[in-house]
């Protein structure tokens, strides 16, 4: 299987945020946030894999900014990195306001998804091979957020998370 | 302010999985349980704080177990500990089996809720004080997940998050 | 097969009152209500039967109490009495006043589910043995209800109906 | 106010049933034709009284056909009678079997609304007047149907419910 | 196969403008009518040629008034000419003022469905015997219109379309 | 106001078909295309306007391709002509293989809003200069496109539509 570009797979969903979406404050509710980004990563994991994809997991998500009523959100999904079966999905969303045109960021976030076969089995995806300097970064860090997530999972001691380990030890 | 107990903000949600929410293997998408769960757990979150409230963040959250359109899911969050204005909320999903009736843990999330004023500043909020033995390891626990929100976020260096630092010095 | 107890199908579905669901008084619609009460009931029913189950009938539903936008609505469900194939499902809906905490009783409704198989051919079920005081009258309340029902859809005389009857005869 | 015929507030509502509304035996959940019907019953109501309508009660409801999946369902609602600022109103549920192409009667249900001001306050409506045989005998069987429904609400003892008492004393 | 008449086709579909179906200005997205407008005139298609039916086209629609949340909207749907497997829908939109009850035309609109066996391939209807004045305008109408489609598709050279060629040469 | 290039208002909205938007045949419902079409091309002509928007018309739409349940389907607008206060929006709909990875035309339209101020007015808007051999293309068709729109509209006598007339005249 041949390696493929961030570009390849990249995902964009802009849309209305409607009033069935917000909280009484009248911004998007947190949980629609994280669906819709959920659905824009699995399609960057689908174009990246070509097979059915699964969410194996979100990474810590914060909600720095609140999106009012009315916003145009636009939410851009990539392979970060591509691992046996699974792939890291690194999303970023964005959010305009209505009079100055102006586009802020709003959140990131990390999703993994797993390629599965039709009987759900982990099936083998291609490598993933980064071109721009952001790309770049996301995927150096992507094997730190694996061991941090693996470590979390109990799946391996932290002591062997050596990516991970030098955080702490200056 | 009295302090309350996370019985007084425990929040049920059962439902079921409709067609409409579910992937191309019939499986419920992770989106449409992250959203879920943002709703229980905001729902926990108010009646711990009688307060607006909003979605902070979510802590890493694992897949683990596939959940089939038409299962019965019951989303179940407590408020499991309490700091100035912000709110950690814990949340466990179970699964049932409609034939056997047996219900088995299909995920645990975690979420920080903030309580705010109707401008949206932060505002005060009362204690949690742990009951059962599960209560209090958790609380425990979230002194340690707070530190490693603020690590993730750049707010707090590595090397002051003692807590969490402990666990990568054996 | 051995009987159960209500609590065995107690379901307990908690949300919010989202803008959609509103009316021109920015209260939550009478049918809205019907169908979430719908939703807790037939997974009570599925849980005390462990079948497929579907909606035979609905008793007489007042609405007391409107249900403003925004609010924590909570519909708990639980079987009061087993028929042969069918089961009465008696369901009490509570609204919370955020600023309070203080929460209201705001309708009760009693609905009728049958379970079948995979064909839709009723199918025998286990009996019910109620165990709180109120569980007890409302099993003691619910042949009454078949009564009722039976002779609304002119499928018993009146004359037989003598629970029935009986509250006619002072 | 001038009275009104039943045919100045009859409402259509023609719809499919899609998948998400549909229960594992694929046929319309119970919970979403009541929540169809309450949207016609409102609509009638409220062109019989121009103003703002509640659902106050619905009667007793029976599912005697499955809906299939894809049906065409028909829902025609007409107020049957007119209170001080209450209105009966008669629904009928009519589904089209595609190939055929015959349409058969599915259900009938009675809601009954209450028209209010913006305040919420009940206010007058016009009377009805029936036209056709078949609305004059729904018109005069909800004077018995109001009776039941307050005896049911223990707002009117038994014995004083004339025209019920009469069903049970042949 | 015997002719039939729009009659047995008509579709009414009378339904709310609900706040998830609005835009800033709190009036009906003109999305949203389209798909209205698409179920409706889909059931009268099929009602016409007891088939499966797929949308083929859209004529030019105008929104010449804005609809207001919370109001009564009305679509009425019928064929309006039979082809070889397909059919034009000639649609009218209605919008009622609460206080008046006065019923204002809002929007006509002409979509083309075609009839289609298990397998989506085109198949025989009925011919359409227009009966009314009204009808037999549009019957005479729609073969104008299927020209002007055939031009615009590219099908059908403008010189041979001899009805729309017509309107140009006063 | 300075005139705006086309890729200053392009918005794409790439999504999953699910099973609640699809038809019999299990394909993406025509109306539910229609809707998606009606908000991207509303956030396009937001951000060529810095206005609120609303839709004017849609032109002649055929549907070619079916677009079968799970495909992934990319909705791309554009600003395509600017007049006066209104705005044509050219939207290209493509749909992807998810085996091969192909990436097919599945659908074109051309919507038209119009920017209003808070009272719903129409209000000028920035020209528009095309940038691409398309965009060229696009822009120079659009009045032919306005002319057809106002002749169908009665607004504009059909020998007065220059730019139509032609096409009749060879």
């Amino acid at each position: 299987m041949e390696a493929k570009a961030p570009s390849e797979s990249r995902t964009t969903l802009t849309d209305l945020v409607l009033p069935s979406e917000t909280n009484p404050l009248n911004n998007l509710f947190g949980g629609e946030l994280l669906a819709r980004m959920d659905r824009a990563a699995s399609i960057a994991a689908r174009r990246h894999s070509r097979r059915i994809v699964v969410t194996a997991s979100v990474n810590h998500v914060a909600f720095n900014k609140a999106i009012p009523l009315g916003s145009v959100v636009t939410v851009e999904a990539a392979v970060s990195r591509a691992f046996k079966s699974s792939m890291e999905i690194y999303i970023d969303v964005w959010v305009e306001d209505r009079e100055s045109g102006r586009r802020t960021k709003a959140n990131e976030a990390i999703y993994t998804f797993v390629a599965v076969d039709e009987t759900g089995t982990p099936i083998q995806i291609p490598a993933l091979e980064p071109e721009s300097e952001i790309e770049k970064q996301r995927f150096e860090a992507a094997l730190r957020r694996k061991q941090l997530s693996l470590v979390l999972a109990g799946k391996m001691k932290p002591a062997e998370a050596t990516e991970l380990k030098a955080l702490f030890e200056e």
